[in-house]
């Protein structure tokens, strides 16, 4: 998924003949020095992290909380001089987890293994009985097709293939295990199994479950999805191996429960020459309803609003209209995402870019460049030739892969759609889970991500694409 | 400290023409990622950095723990095939903390106020008596200077410039603001004061209490050193200016007990075809005695050994002798280094590079490089135009600056002198504190860290500098 541009060296290069001039540059490095220094002393981003998870609650789209959160940060925002903040009606189909969920390993009745469970969000439940079948383990969804429906019928899928560890990427970990958590619960269903248990995603093994969403695809019968914690997996495997035929006894009783508004936040700073171009900067509001979504994504909500914060703390009068959009639903379905692009592409906005911060609070590493491929040549190659010498002295680097999963269905637009890129080491023992609080996030790492995000939007504004 | 150096770039077009070609360059890829990988899913580090942390005990040199350390690190480092392991002799004068110290603050009889505090290393203690004085508040050395004799004499000096917050690197911070703990009761000492209190070195505000080395000039009279927190030392501070002339009483019963050994050690694979020219790898084995020293510097010490290990296992025979030196005392006084220094000058022994790790095990950045200025241009430019290159996928940089405290003694040798650099935002969060622990190392940096160290070693002994 991220690939190392080879070129960005050759670009620079190109760029010494034809990119900006030395004084040019050596404005842009003192202008690039200022915004990490305020952004260090000055930024807000942390106290607002502290509002959104110690005052909001878990704030699933469509919940009470989510609502907290729309009132907090729009205060917030607000409270930045010359930012208009104003919200985007989102429609959401509200999912509620239920009761804690039960995952039992049943060896007989004398002999029963409570695993550390989390129910899938969107999963159906199992009713307050519960599910009690033989549970068979898989590697992935080619096993379930290859031992076909005469060995899954009426069982438990098991799906277990861990992260690769030999990636330095975890991120790439993730994508290559994730199909098990998403479309498990629908490929275990099409050959006749009554639900899915799934490993968690993360390199770590330890005892805390990762939830995440669960797609049920159409047509396929939904059954009950449900992650158990690393350790839990480990364990029931063992125990799969040491006893024939055994049984899980899993419970859960989420469920949709009809539709509810759950607003995207905006807040923008108009543009002083040319208020029809945007760049957007953004993150998702929505979070697990299990913890306070901390890195997930807490922080790229804040540190979107930073950069508004920065550029108007350090009196920088934007040409372009910068957009801060704090995205609903992403987590579940979405819906945020998609309202935001209807709206934008039927008006035509001019998007010059989009920039997502959801990989964490981490420290930055540099940005991933995504865009449709007819505009992604030019636009890419400028940022590298005119931008990436200045980030470089801030450890950033420039890569070509995925940008965000709110601003992906802006690809229309043309615009350049870019990733901010943390260190994604730690990401994983945390995402999803109880343990994604604010206390997971360290107060410079956020400020210095922020920093990284103000500094290319005040070159693209600057100097355009 | 830290000084980007902008020529790499340039350089490696150089080595367009000059470098390694392409075909080479392809196959060390191709060793590079076969690195990294068996870093991450062979690596024996993060168990070996259990034994250290959980194993040892906190093992400041001259100590029973320090002996545990060398005990486990050696079996550790002979378990590796093809590696031979000894021990070199380091006399060290050997510090005790004593009981647990005390800072109060004492506003009347009825209103004592404790302080999280840590005596400084190396300090004297005021005797079980302890010491109440007035206590005058200074932002640094220059302060007790301007201050002079008649402000100063009969006082506890109260250091509390806190760590710069607006440099985006914290050892920058951390170098600009330690001249306090180092050299703040000596200056105090000369102007007559009777103790010297020093607030903590980190970013934080929190309740922790970081330790670390006072220096004693000579021919000044000693008084004893001890850090508080920096939430005592706001609260001290703001005690100071609401309060006329408060007194602290503090307690410290540390001293110097003698002269101890506690040796280096020493792992080495013989060159194949230079046994006479040495990679050193290395960190230091010593920590203070407040915790486990896992980032401090138990981390430096397993990704050293990783080095060995890794090479082995990929079945790499290397050309010059591979040497992996855990040093003693380096938190106290330097004298593994300096014993270490001592032996190889007197042999005159071909230092070709050293590389050591005592920065924390968070994800790997890049390398500081440091030498003689006779030698440095030359082999800094064959680095960056030829390796540079094959490490930047890894999301390495190169930066002039120092290398580590234990190689530093090596210039005389004229080779490189090399620090890996891994991300520092975190680092003085536990630095010298009770949070020192193996919780708060992530295994995949510590790992990717190692394989860091690995890929470089690599590059140098295969093409030399």
């Amino acid at each position: 998924m991220h690939k190392i541009y080879p070129f960005f060296i050759v670009l620079f290069f190109v760029s010494l003949q034809t990119g900006l001039a030395q004084d040019q540059r050596d404005a842009d490095a003192i202008m690039l020095k200022k915004i990490h220094e305020f952004s260090l002393t000055q930024g807000s981003c942390y106290d607002w992290l502290k509002h959104l998870c110690k005052e909001a609650g878990p704030r699933l789209a469509g919940s009470s909380a989510y609502n907290n959160a729309v009132r907090l940060t729009s205060a917030d925002l607000g409270s930045i001089h010359d930012v208009s903040v104003y919200t985007q009606e989102v429609e959401v189909n509200k999912w509620v987890r239920g009761s804690k969920e039960i995952v039992e390993v049943i060896i007989d009745e004398n002999n029963i293994v409570p695993l550390n469970a989390l129910g899938l969000g969107n999963s159906i439940g199992t009713g307050l009985e519960g599910i009690i079948a033989e549970v068979i383990e898989v590697k992935g969804l080619d096993e379930v097709e290859k031992l076909g429906i005469k060995a899954i019928k009426g069982k438990i899928v098991f799906f277990n293939r861990p992260m690769e560890t030999n990636t330095t990427r975890s991120f790439t970990a993730y994508g290559r295990a994730v199909d098990q958590r998403a479309y498990g619960a629908s490929k275990a269903a099409e050959y006749g199994a009554v639900a899915a248990v799934v490993r968690s995603m993360t390199h770590e093994i330890d005892e805390f479950p990762h939830t995440g969403a669960l797609v049920y695809k159409e047509g396929i019968v939904q059954i009950p999805g449900l992650a158990i914690s690393t350790q839990a997996a480990e364990t029931l495997s063992s125990l799969i191996k040491e006893h024939k035929g055994i049984k899980l006894f899993i419970r859960n009783t989420s469920k949709f429960d009809g539709k509810a508004q759950s607003p995207n936040v905006i807040g923008e700073i108009k543009g002083s020459k040319y208020p029809d171009k945007i760049i957007l900067v953004g993150g998702h509001l929505d979070a697990w309803d299990v913890a306070q979504g901390a890195h997930d994504d807490g922080t790229g909500c804040v540190q979107a609003m930073e950069v508004l914060h920065t550029l108007v703390g350090l009196g920088y009068r934007p040409n372009c209209t910068i957009r801060c959009v704090l995205f609903s639903n992403e987590e579940s379905g979405l819906a945020g995402a998609t309202a935001y692009a209807k709206t934008a592409i039927s008006k035509n906005e001019s998007h010059l870019a989009a920039i997502e911060s959801d990989a964490g609070g981490f420290s930055p590493r540099g940005f991933t460049f995504d865009a449709d491929t007819s505009v992604f040549k030019k636009y890419y190659k400028k940022a590298s030739s005119d931008f990436l010498p200045l980030l470089e002295s801030y450890g950033l680097m420039f890569e070509t892969g995925g940008s965000g999963a709110d601003i992906g269905p802006l690809k229309p637009l043309k615009g350049l759609l870019i990733g901010l890129r943390p260190d994604s080491q730690r990401y994983f023992d945390f995402h999803h889970t109880s343990r994604d609080n604010i206390e997971a996030v360290n107060p410079r790492e956020l400020k210095m991500g922020a920093a990284a995000m103000s500094s290319l939007v005040y070159l693209i504004d600057k100097y355009g694409l």
